[in-house]
């Protein structure tokens, strides 16, 4: 059965559905287990049923940040009863402070923590080469993601799970690449400004600001926390040359660890150097260029050949380093791998910088301008966006 | 002997000091060996000095980036001959497209990569508990650090090292905050904005809007790059109560580490969840307390119990880390870790915002008013900053 959730117990801001009821609970020395009506079942640990009461004396009615902390309870604290109400609540009566907690069963259900339950929650990334991104890129027009929050939605989730998305007819007259941008959140600033302008500039303090081929790279993988999204919006493109190339990383990465483990073990444990001097700034960041999460998983790609600076690694790993990273870079110039796309004034180009190598070719000015404007917003603020626009998706379910 | 470095033959703009003289090189199959006059050596690969080479084919004049690509060459490029020349520089003439490169003996003693070197370029931080910090506090005056760019270095190498400083006597009627971070770089915006104030309102979105006790913390734990540098200027504390209390998170750990190395092994392997929901903002990372390094230093602490989410990890380590969570929050209540202070109008308080927690106490309105504003600078413009004041004070040494 499916009931709308009833916000009012709730102290975040995200609604929660009853998909099954609780039929009953158990209880066993450190935990309880809620055996739901489709026979599925799962275990919450006392400390953990603990931690998260959402009652007044417990969390701020103000701010819904939690006051209570748990180490101000035994470590060994114990429900001295556990029920399940009449409006399919869990009830847990505490054996410290007769303490009463009262839980939400959609709550519980989509923060169970059985195994099956936290694989079911992963998000998995769409891995693409050139023939699946031929088929499947995300397109989006500009007029629709501005005025449509299920649009806007649906684009978000694309650049989150595809990591690129071309959004099309934009008005390239005036701020238009700010507003899209701010569909979002602020604008990440970096020492380039909050919005650049990629044209051939005089005194060029960048590669990306003159006329020459830029290879496949990341921006700013000199910064700890590379920007996120990438958005370049065309403004003007009537010079010769300047196509754009871009590369799913985390489709190379993968050949990696398949066709070569030896260059992959490298490129994700030994740490590159990423150096960015300029008259007024000097930005260097060491790590390496695959980065993993605990499970093993590719999370992020981190290279700009042009922003290297001197490897300094233990001298026994240099070479295997330097063969790996070779390697890689000699993948990313593989047309199979490659998106091609010449963009037109009113193109804008979103994509994620941590996962998504982009790369252009050198051109010529003799026939016309070339101007493109950019900007960065992070991950975190693109995740919170979906969250926030989720919300309102599931109450209207 | 000293010598001061030939600016004009660096591809940066950080010179480098001839402190040892080349003697002479000798060749192996992937690397050459350079030989100081001090009697230390330096081994330096083939494909490193390669494609580290400076030369205007190489690295553009312009932008001063790379041009070249280490993927180009063969993966056992050698040295046709290698030579130090009258100058002191290394001379190495390739065996591959008859290319020719040119070292500075400085640069190259400066990122000789021997398991020596890389050990004494290290920079630790300077750990502190109550005894240590009361003796130790780096205290700085505002108009100095405005106004000397010696001053200057000197305070952002403090915070660096120690993660704590106090700049006294800051102009509490104009626009002080911002041009003190400014000396740094841009103020890192957040959904909090630029410019923070820490003042109770009725509206309020966050604990810290309240006057409410807060326990020890870092801001923004629910951020994937959680704040670096953090800014509280203290304009008017007429407030009973109120007080600041900051704990080196870095010493808490190392106790850990040290008495409770199961809770310390919980704490950095296993990921706490950090949530901060707003009406248009829903901020979420999970992620350890305890971040380390490769070589296992504590590199980063992360934690905040009001901004804590709902656990979500393998149901058989829940207890582990509750165990080790609680353990860590009862040791930054005791006052032998504590730095205590009591802000008054003109104290600007900076901090490694992911290394030192802070707390303040309740307070109470009715002997008047408290009134902090605060911001965030990353730590990648600190290191940034940094830098670039040193290259003034090695041209000048």
């Amino acid at each position: 059965m499916t009931q709308t959730a009833d916000v009012s117990d709730l102290v975040g801001f995200t609604p929660y559905n009853i998909v099954e009821l609780p039929l009953s609970v158990s209880t066993a020395d450190e935990y309880l287990t809620i055996h739901w009506d489709n026979g599925q079942s799962s275990d919450f640990h006392y400390l953990w049923l603990r931690d998260n009461c959402t009652c007044a004396e417990c969390v701020s009615t103000l701010t819904r940040e939690q006051m209570f902390e748990i180490c101000d309870v035994p470590l060994d604290i114990k429900a001295k009863s556990a029920t399940i109400t009449n409006q399919n609540r869990l009830s847990v009566q505490w054996d410290f402070e007769s303490h009463q907690s009262l839980y939400h069963p959609g709550w519980l259900k989509a923060h169970c923590y059985s195994e099956e339950a936290r694989e079911q929650r992963k998000i998995l990334p769409k891995i693409w080469d050139k023939q699946l991104i031929s088929q499947q890129l995300p397109v989006h027009a500009f007029s629709k993601i501005m005025q449509q929050d299920a649009d806007l939605l649906t684009w978000l989730r694309d650049l989150r799970d595809y990591g690129i998305t071309l959004v099309t007819a934009v008005d390239t007259t005036g701020s238009a690449l700010k507003s899209v941008a701010e569909r979002i959140a602020f604008i990440r600033e970096t020492n380039f400004g909050t919005l650049f302008e990629v044209k051939a500039k005089p005194n060029a303090n960048s590669t990306a600001y003159t006329t020459l081929r830029l290879p496949l790279h990341t921006d700013l993988p000199t910064r700890e926390l590379q920007p996120g999204l990438q958005f370049l919006h065309c403004l003007v493109n009537d010079a010769s040359g300047g196509e754009s190339i871009l590369v799913d990383g985390f489709k190379i990465a993968e050949h990696m660890r398949q066709h070569h483990p030896d260059d992959f073990k490298a490129l994700s444990t030994l740490s590159m150097s990423f150096y960015n001097k300029d008259k007024d700034s000097d930005y260097r960041f060491k790590g390496p260029a695959l980065v993993t999460d605990s499970s093993g998983a590719v999370v992020e790609v981190r290279l700009a050949n042009f922003l290297r600076g001197p490897l300094d690694i233990p001298a026994d790993q240099v070479t295997s380093l330097y063969s790996a990273y070779r390697r890689f870079m000699q993948l990313t110039r593989e047309a199979r791998f490659q998106y091609f796309h010449r963009l037109n004034a009113g193109d804008l180009l979103v994509f994620d910088n941590r996962r998504v190598l982009h790369a252009r070719n050198a051109f010529d000015l003799k026939q016309g301008e070339r101007h493109l404007q950019g900007c960065y917003v992070d991950r975190d603020e693109l995740l919170s966006r979906i969250r926030v626009l989720e919300r309102s998706c599931k109450l209207g379910e």
